[in-house]
C-alpha cells in the first residue's frame, strides 16, 4: 500500500474472487457461471450496437434495461435500478442504508462479499450462525434489531428459505430493511420480488451472471418500492452516474426478453444438478439440498481441500472455502452434461485412490 | 427518498449528467463525446467476444487491458488500474485517500463530479478560485495542505496547465497526493503520466470516452506508482471486484492498439476545434484557448443560457452551466465538420435575431 492510504483501510481484507485461470485448460465448476452461451438474440444485437452506439455515452439510468426487467416482473419502471453486476447493487444498498451508524445482520456462512462491504464501510454487524443443518436461523433474523441481508438460496450451501419465511422476517419488524440477494433464485423458480409491492422495507437484488449466462457483461439489479430505488439512484448518481455500458444494456434487454431460451437453460441446469446430486449421494457423499446452480457436498473419506486439490490436478476446478464449519465441503458449479460426466469420473477415481491408501 | 436512507445523505446533490435525449433529433455538442465511431478493429472483435466470452466472469483485474494501456505509455502493468469509466477511478481514489479526515483541494470551476464525490464522502475541501483569466491558480495549489485534484486541460474552460506547472504542484509538497484528471489531454497531445516514475504522490486518471470514441463502453484508468495502484485495487476489490465487463475490455485493448485510427480522429477534432474557434472569434465571440475537444465561448450580445436554449430550439445541444462566474458561456463539444457547419449557421441566425430586437 502507499503512504497515502487512509488509515481505516489498512487492515482490510478484500473479496477474493474464485479462480479464473487464464490458460482455459480446466472444466470450470468453481464460480457458478452458466455452461451455456447467452441468448443468440443477445449476441446478434451486439455487433449492431458496437458500430452505432459506443461513441455516445450510455444512458445514465439504463432505462431500456429497467423497463425490460420491470416488465418481466410486473413492476413499475420506478421499482428497478440496473447495476454493474449485483455486487454493485449490494454496495449501493450498504452505502445508502448503513451510512450513519446503522448495523447489518447476515448468516455466518453466506456470500463472502457481505463481510467485505461491512469492513470497507466500517459498519456494525450481527453475524448469525446457520443452524446445525446449515439452514438459516429464521428466529434469530426476526429478533435482530439490525438491517438484514440474506442470500436466498443461500451460498455456498444452496439451501433456500421459503417465501413465507422471508415474509416473516420482513414483516416482523418494519423498522428494519431486509435485503434478499436472489443471485441463484431462478434455479429454484421462486422470487420475493412480488412482496416489494406489500412491504416498503424489502429490497431484492438479482444478477444476470448465473441463469442468464451473462457473467462477463456485468448486469445486476435492485428491486424495491420507488422510494428505496430513489435512494439507490442517489448513491449511483454520486458514485458512478454512467454505471451501465451500452452493450451490456442491450445484452440484458435481449436476454430477459428471450424467455424461451432462458427457461431451456435453467431446466437443463436443474436436471443436471439433480442428476449429479443423486450420483454423488450414491457414492457416499452428503449433498445439501440445493435450490441453486451448484452443489455443496462432503464425503467422509476426503476433506474439502483435498478434493479441491485432487480435482484441480485432474483438470476440474471446484471451490473450497477454508472456513471451519464448512471446510469438509466442496462447492461444485453445475456445468453441462459432458462436464458433469467428467467431474463424476474424476471424483470416483480420486475416492478410489483415497481408499487404497 | 425512503425512511431508511442514512441521514448524512439526505441533503446530497448528485451529479447531473449532460442531457442525453432519447429521440436523437439533436446535433449533440453537449457532452464532449467523439463524433467518430470507435476503431473498426474494436467493433470487429466484439461479435466474436460476445459469442465466446460472456457466460464466464470477466477478468477481475482486466489484465489484458492493463497490459495494453501500460505498454502504450511505457509503464509497468502494475502501474495501471482499469476502471468502469474514469468517474470510477476518481471515486476509488477519493475513497482510498480521503477516508480518515484528509481534505481535498480543487478549482471552483472544474468537473462537477469532484464536488459530488466530496459531498457523498463527507470530505473537507478547499475550493480554489480560478484566476480572472480562468486559468488555474498554481500558487494557491502549491500552498494548500490538502490533497489536490485538477482536470488538465480543465473543464469546462478547456485551458491547460503546462506539464511544468503540474510538476511544480506535485513536487512542492510530497506529503500531498496530486490527482491529475486527463480526460481531455489527448486533444492537446501532452500527458503527465511519465511523471509517475519520478513522483510517488502523483496519480493520473484518463478515459476512453473522448479521444477513443468509447463513451458507451465505460472505460477509464488510473496510472501511478505500484503502491498507489495497490490501494486503488484494494478499494476496487472491496466495492466491485469485477468492475470491467468482458466486451469493454476487448474494445479497450483494440482501441488503444489502433494508434493510427486514434491519431486520425484526434487530428480531425483538433482541426475542427481550431477552425470553429476562429469562426466564432470572427463573429465576436470570446473563446477561451482550448486544448480539449470543446470550446468555452461567450458573446456580449447573448447570455449563455439564452444561447443554449436558442440552439436547442434549432436542434443543436450545447451545455450551459448555471454558475455565477461562467453563466455567460456555453460549452460546445466539437462534432464533425458537417455538425460544426450547422452549429455555425444556427449560431449566426440566433445572433442576428438578437440584434434585430
Amino acid at each position: 500500500m502507499s503512504r497515502f492510504l487512509s488509515e481505516k483501510y489498512i487492515s482490510l481484507k478484500p473479496y477474493v474472487p474464485g479462480e479464473q485461470p487464464g490458460d482455459k485448460r480446466y472444466i470450470k465448476l468453481n464460480t457458478n457461471e452458466s455452461p451455456y452461451p447467452p441468448s443468440p438474440k443477445a449476441i446478434q444485437i451486439v455487433t449492431q450496437g458496437a458500430a452505432e452506439g459506443l461513441k455516445l455515452y450510455s444512458d445514465p439510468v439504463a432505462r431500456k434495461l429497467r423497463k425490460a426487467i420491470s416488465s418481466y416482473y410486473g413492476l413499475d419502471e420506478s421499482e428497478v435500478v440496473a447495476t454493474n453486476g449485483s455486487d454493485e447493487a449490494l454496495c449501493f444498498a450498504f452505502m445508502a442504508y448503513l451510512g450513519s451508524g446503522e448495523g447489518i445482520a447476515f448468516p455466518d456462512i453466506s456470500y463472502g462479499f457481505y463481510k467485505v462491504l461491512r469492513d470497507f464501510l466500517g459498519v456494525r454487524s450481527e453475524v448469525i450462525p446457520l443452524k446445525e443443518d446449515f439452514t438459516i436461523d429464521v428466529e434469530a433474523f426476526c429478533k435482530t434489531p439490525y438491517h438484514v441481508v440474506i442470500a436466498n438460496p443461500n451460498a455456498p450451501t444452496g439451501i433456500p428459505l421459503s417465501l413465507e419465511e422471508v415474509e416473516r422476517i420482513v414483516a416482523t419488524n418494519p423498522a428494519r430493511l431486509v435485503i434478499i440477494d436472489e443471485a441463484y433464485t431462478d434455479f429454484w423458480g421462486k422470487t420475493s420480488i412480488p412482496l416489494i409491492k406489500k412491504y416498503d422495507n424489502l429490497l431484492v437484488v438479482q444478477t444476470f451472471s448465473k441463469s442468464r449466462s451473462l457473467a462477463g457483461a456485468r448486469i445486476g439489479f435492485a428491486a424495491g418500492n420507488r422510494e428505496l430505488m430513489r435512494d439507490i439512484d442517489r448513491v449511483r448518481d454520486c458514485v458512478n452516474p454512467y454505471n451501465i455500458n451500452t452493450l451490456s444494456e442491450m445484452l440484458g434487454v435481449a436476454a430477459i426478453e428471450d424467455t424461451e431460451y432462458f427457461s431451456e437453460c435453467v431446466a437443463k441446469t436443474v436436471a443436471e444438478r439433480d442428476r449429479t446430486a443423486k450420483r454423488l449421494t450414491d457414492i457416499g457423499f452428503e449433498v445439501l439440498p440445493s435450490a441453486a446452480n451448484f452443489l455443496f457436498a462432503r464425503h467422509k473419506d476426503i476433506g474439502g481441500k483435498q478434493m479441491y486439490l485432487s480435482l484441480k490436478e485432474e483438470g476440474v476446478l471446484v471451490r473450497h472455502f477454508d472456513v471451519e464449519r464448512i471446510k469438509d465441503f466442496a462447492r461444485i458449479s453445475i456445468g453441462n452434461s459432458e462436464e458433469m460426466n467428467v467431474f463424476m469420473v474424476k471424483t470416483l477415481k480420486i475416492l478410489e485412490g483415497v481408499k487404497k491408501k
